[in-house]
């Protein structure tokens, strides 16, 4: 195309009272609706932050080294914007917002940047943990649909660090996965598995996110915790964690994942659990019942979630997908 | 420190409607009232940007990749980052709020990436371009102060591009810098030099900056221009430059610089001028009275503005050093 002859709505003599409705305006001959949303969303954001804190040129300069540095570290296997999603709580937003949950089910919480696709397959009552270091733990859960009927064949993804607080991908000499496997839920939608006790461990804070954090008096530590995701044809992806109760960190979680519903207590196995599941007597003890949503469940709430947030918005929107985009109608 | 003895006020059982409070909450814990504040507006804004679009985890991840390409691509030469927040209007933003201008002041606008600190000192007069493709043009301006006193030795940086609409950086096999020159006005604010026409040009858009104005529908042009950066001590500052009048691209600048006070009508060089200035009769003529601000009056207005600005805001805050910050007495 002729850039020239793209019809254009003129844009001229802009001050700082009048450069969002042009910006967006130049930006409305995007083809498409909900990307011309999202970015007329982001371009009122950011001016609006600009022009409340009165940014100056230093100011900006930092955030435009911010960033860069940020980009720079990213690597295959280091996602630092991922981690600055994570310690702003936008990751948790985003989760929310697609993954919406009805009452008397699982809430999620933030995935983070340690889940891979490597892990082993593994038979009811395997240990996932190789880490002689770590504390015994048997873990065994069992989860439902929202009207409490056992869901087989759940696929269940389970991730935690060993004993030192880093998970298998942060050991540059790893030989393999460890601390990771894939079990499948039986007929009565029960799972069991032997693991170590979860432990406390900083994110990684030797960039520019750890640099925020410092700045702001934060500390880089996530509460001890088990990592799990369910997967079964016709129900939404879950993504959560269970939380140790009383970890120093339980209130105050670097990237925001702790909700009450996932914090549990540890018990002790006793001497009939021992001989059943194959493991020491007075080994630790962890407990859960999931709970699935549906599929449909989820992308109506989410449809009706998005119609609530718009219409206190006061705009007038259409949702598509169950995401909005502008009513021209 | 052990950061598990930090004060820190707990955070615990998030939603999507309590985590923005919970998120400025744990970063109050800076020290620094100004970084406190510019987060807690960053904070509140991304938020709500992610709860006005509702937006979804595969839009997400588009932004977290999109902003790591951008962080990947830049070099010591390139800033990618700069000229996102060029063609988002960002730039315009923080120039209007660091240097505003009162009236009959000449008006800033955006530097763009371009400029360099290795311009060649010249004299009244003397040619800055060593394209002998471009058309003739011949630049006699004058540069007084709000009171219309001519001012005297104030140091004026002035580069534009080559005939083909490329800076001298942007060719990789340049001997040295060209289409660049660092002029003091004489004792009657006076100065002139010689030069080529401006052309239009592209920014450069073959990174993630120019894939996102293709999917906007945007074209990468700048009008013809010529930048001028003004210093004199006492005085503010003046980031600005002339475009040509009835450019194709006029009202539709991809970085949002044109102003109508800053276009200009060329003349064409009569007999008289060219015997004067020593250049070929019917060569191209731009003349233009700039005038600057001084410090205090730019910070004085600064102040103003903030006051303002934060006044319709609502807020209660007070300004130091022209910036605002929380007020919590």
């Amino acid at each position: 195309m002729d850039p020239s002859q793209v019809k254009i709505p003129p844009v001229k003599d802009l001050t700082i009272d009048n450069i969002t409705e042009n910006v967006i305006l130049i930006n409305s001959l995007c083809k498409d609706p909900r990307m011309k949303y999202v970015l007329e969303r982001l371009v009122t954001h950011l001016h609006d932050f600009a022009r409340e804190t009165r940014l100056s040129s230093n100011e900006w300069m930092a955030g435009i080294n911010f960033l860069t540095e940020t980009g720079k570290i990213c690597t295959d296997v280091r996602q630092e914007f991922i981690l600055l999603s994570d310690v702003l709580g936008l990751s948790l937003i985003v989760d929310s917002i697609d993954h919406p949950k009805p009452p008397n089910s699982t809430e999620g919480t933030v995935l983070g940047p340690f889940h891979t696709h490597e892990a082993p397959t593994i038979t009811q009552g395997e240990d996932i943990s190789h880490d002689a270091d770590g504390e015994p733990l048997l873990v065994v859960c069992n989860v439902k649909d929202r009207a409490g009927n056992p869901l087989n064949g759940v696929k269940i993804d389970i991730w935690e660090t060993d004993s030192s607080g880093h998970y298998d991908v942060q050991h540059a000499d790893r030989s393999g996965p460890d601390g990771r496997g894939v079990i499948l839920s039986d007929e009565n939608g029960e799972f069991w598995f032997k693991a170590i006790k979860p432990v406390p461990y900083p994110i990684p804070h030797d960039g520019p996110v750890g640099k925020l954090l410092e700045k702001l008096h934060r500390h880089p530590y996530r509460p001890s915790h088990m990592h799990f995701m369910f997967e079964k044809e016709g129900y939404d992806h879950l993504i959560t964690s269970l939380y140790l109760r009383n970890d120093p960190y339980e209130t105050s979680d670097a990237v925001f994942g702790v909700k009450n519903t996932l914090v549990v207590d540890l018990g002790k196995v006793d001497s009939a659990l021992a001989a059943k599941y194959g493991i020491a007597e007075g080994s630790w003890l962890m407990t859960y019942d999931f709970v699935l949503v549906t599929d449909m469940e989820t992308s109506e709430l989410r449809a009706y979630n998005s119609q609530m947030a718009l219409e206190k918005l006061g705009r007038k929107v259409r949702i598509v997908n169950g995401l909005p985009i502008p009513d021209l109608d």
